[in-house]
């Protein structure tokens, strides 16, 4: 199965059945995404009447194809798909993508269609993902089949298994937010044939692949799910929606999924070590805490320049179990330096509130890290891009961000950095970060309690 | 008490004592804002050489002023506080705000100073804002007195009480990234004279004002605040940190804020109808839903074009409690003509995702909110900021949200709709649009939940 699902992501050749000329064809967009994203192998539209689709010839039938194909795109209405996988058989095609919706979540008749390929794929020896999903992108080598247009990304270390195409989609939007990117990406829709446990499988070997996002609507292989889990040496973080009777009821006819029981599949995923997310933004926010260096304890330092934030944050890391080793003498003693009219106590939690200098922020933070009883930093800082950085505030005008991140590095332990500001400048300097950078204090503390949590149970080297 | 804090936020004339000429004086930057948000009373720096600032004639006392002075601001080290209150005493001022820090936050001496000038208030009748605070802010006359320089901002409907002027900026910001905007603002500080209550009380009557936003270290006067804001007719939101024991002690130093009885502070709020947001963001996100048409009652719709965001959101508004009451025929039959390859099994949760169509989404939404027993709508849109909306997918190149906003009002019934895409494309969307456009489906949900909440005990004119 491995190897199947490793072709999948790199074929050498692609046909899209149902791929044509017309501007309106939806099946078009894939051509379009290979040929954007780069895509070195060759690629095969496939109409009813053998039209070129931007550039590329077509031919009228999968047996016209003179090459080899290792997987095909069967883009043509649910019905189609049996006589689809008939041409691929014909032509010695192992390996389907099958985007089209109109199966079992439409109901009954969807399900004799269901049986129907499911048992024509057993008959033929044929590996397929779908139907009713966006099916695959692999940023390494340009394989982007969705029939949705997509701008090409650069290769990243997250790996996405959706259930849903639109939420996979909006997962792609929430790292395009950020200086992240996704190394794989599939949406496997009702899996009638492959399944998230495949795909996890995959991801958990795959050389590209440092941490893995799934969205599911249903568990099939609950238990294969729970040791595959535990097996994984990378995150996993696992947002499970149709927890509910409307949920239920909705997933039913999204993607035919069944309901499981929550707190039975909660129990697991804790248990295996996921991480399970209770707000979907999170699944990439968090993902995100995992390009820090690691969190290898339990204590920490809480720093901001709004003495409000500190309280919140002190409260957020308290009720998460961490504890918090006062400040050295010398880090107290360093800081010393830069208080300018002396209104603020220095300890941990530590109210940087009346330290208007870059310098000092930085210098407050490689002491905080330096100190051997410290593990990780949480940190809030407020930058209004509409302030003028001068006169008593001219120290402030140097942006930390770069050496927050050098520093982290350099002591080997995370800064999970929360920046408050308006969008635009945010949104700027987390392009220009190789690190995350939160927008809300309480994701930076939560960043620090799923590391915690994780590298508890796979310690990083030392 | 009322008239006092009236006056506050429209005193006549303003001194700074502590603003001088320098460039690294921050008292300055008081005077500016005063300009720049273009206050129209008169405005007197107050500087030990009489200098101007800012091309205002300067006093070296606020004796010498020639006019009456309604409010004076003390932008002086602690320690020399009660000497300005002295003067202010001499010359008849029984306004004060106080930003400066240096009292009780730091221990048994600020605890001297604290009472210091507690006796001095009582025995010259001054009344304070502050200490250790940003004090006020008024949009509706450019009354701007925090140390830190703000461009002006118009004046809306959201009011902010915060006891963390750090926290209160990053309010501000979070306003800034939408379309709304506060109307009075104040940074309580320390609170010894006028605290939260106080100005819940003004606020409440005071007419621009159309929610309240409280962010709270400590209640020192508990009882009172629960029976005033259950006498309150508009929202309040309220966000109260300093709830662990870190907390606390982080606290203390801070606004030397005494901690509470988590639970019991929590039970009141809620009996009281206050809404209390656990996250802080929300405490701005969660305000503006109170922008749209009220929730009448706990009937509602969930839409997307996403059908995972279908489940996720039908999760969430099942957890709430809510109600979803099926389409009715006419709404079924006029969405059946858009529907592309009929691979969506129409109800509610309703999914769009095989509707490319503005017109249809906007139709769909007009239709159910018509619909008499719908009494709100959640819904969720994902736009790529990045895709090319032509050939199949032309009919979404228009844009719904100027129509959704005429909707809910036509309707009057609220959609609250979350928005996923690129941040730059989002903040665009948001700062144009005269109603929330939330960026997370889960605070959609909330929002139409904190409405239902506040309207029960307030029903909104049928």
């Amino acid at each position: 199965m491995d190897e199947d699902i490793r072709r999948m992501f790199y074929p050498d050749s692609v046909a899209v059945v149902g791929a044509s000329a017309g501007s309106r064809n939806m099946g078009r967009n894939i051509v379009q995404n290979l040929i954007t994203w780069g895509y070195a192998g060759a690629v095969y539209p496939v109409n009813p009447r053998g039209e070129d689709v931007l550039g590329l010839r077509g031919y009228e039938s999968l047996g016209d194809i003179p090459g080899k194909v290792d997987l095909a795109v069967a883009f043509v209405p649910a019905t189609a798909v049996p006589a689809v996988m008939d041409d691929c058989a014909a032509k010695g095609i192992r390996l389907m993508a099958i985007p089209s919706g109109g199966f079992s979540e439409l109901g009954p008749g969807g399900d004799e269609l269901t049986r129907l390929i499911r048992s024509k794929a057993d008959a033929y020896g044929i590996r397929f993902v779908g139907p009713n999903g966006l099916t695959l992108i692999n940023a390494e080598n340009g394989l982007c089949l969705p029939f949705l247009t997509f701008k090409k990304r650069e290769a990243g270390g997250i790996s996405i298994i959706t259930q849903s195409g639109g939420v996979g989609v909006s997962l792609i939007m929430f790292l395009d937010n950020s200086s992240s990117r996704f190394n794989k990406f599939v949406s496997v829709g009702n899996k009638v044939d492959m399944d998230e446990l495949d795909f996890l499988e995959y991801l958990g070997r795959d050389e590209g692949t440092r941490v893995i996002c799934m969205f599911l609507e249903s568990v099939v292989r609950g238990r294969d799910l729970f040791e595959a889990a535990k097996r994984l040496d990378k995150p996993l973080l696992v947002y499970k929606a149709n927890t509910t009777e409307v949920g239920a009821r909705t997933a039913a006819s999204h993607t035919a999924a069944l309901a499981n029981d929550d707190r039975v599949l909660d129990g697991a995923l804790r248990q295996a070590g996921a991480i399970r997310v209770g707000e979907i933004r999170k699944l990439i926010d968090l993902a995100r805490a995992f390009e820090m260096p690691p969190m290898r304890g339990n204590r920490v330092a809480v720093v901001s320049q709004a003495g409000g934030y500190t309280v919140l944050c002190a409260d957020g890391a308290c009720r998460a179990g961490f504890e918090f080793p006062p400040l050295s003498g010398e880090v107290v003693s360093g800081l010393r330096e830069y208080v300018r009219s002396d209104v603020i106590r220095l300890g941990n939690p530590l109210d940087l509130g009346d330290i208007h200098s870059t310098e000092a922020i930085l210098n407050a933070l490689d002491r905080l890290l330096g100190q051997d009883d410290i593990d990780g930093v949480a940190m809030v800082l407020l930058r209004r891009s509409d302030a003028k950085y001068d006169g008593a505030y001219a120290g402030m005008s140097r942006e930390p961000y770069p050496e927050i991140g050098r520093l982290m590095r350099r002591h080997d332990k995370p800064v999970a950095l929360c920046l408050l500001s308006q969008c635009q400048y945010l949104r700027d300097v987390q392009g220009r970060m190789d690190y995350p950078v939160f927008e809300r204090p309480e994701e930076a503390v939560e960043a620090l309690s799923v590391m915690r949590a994780y590298y508890a149970r796979r310690p990083a080297p030392a």
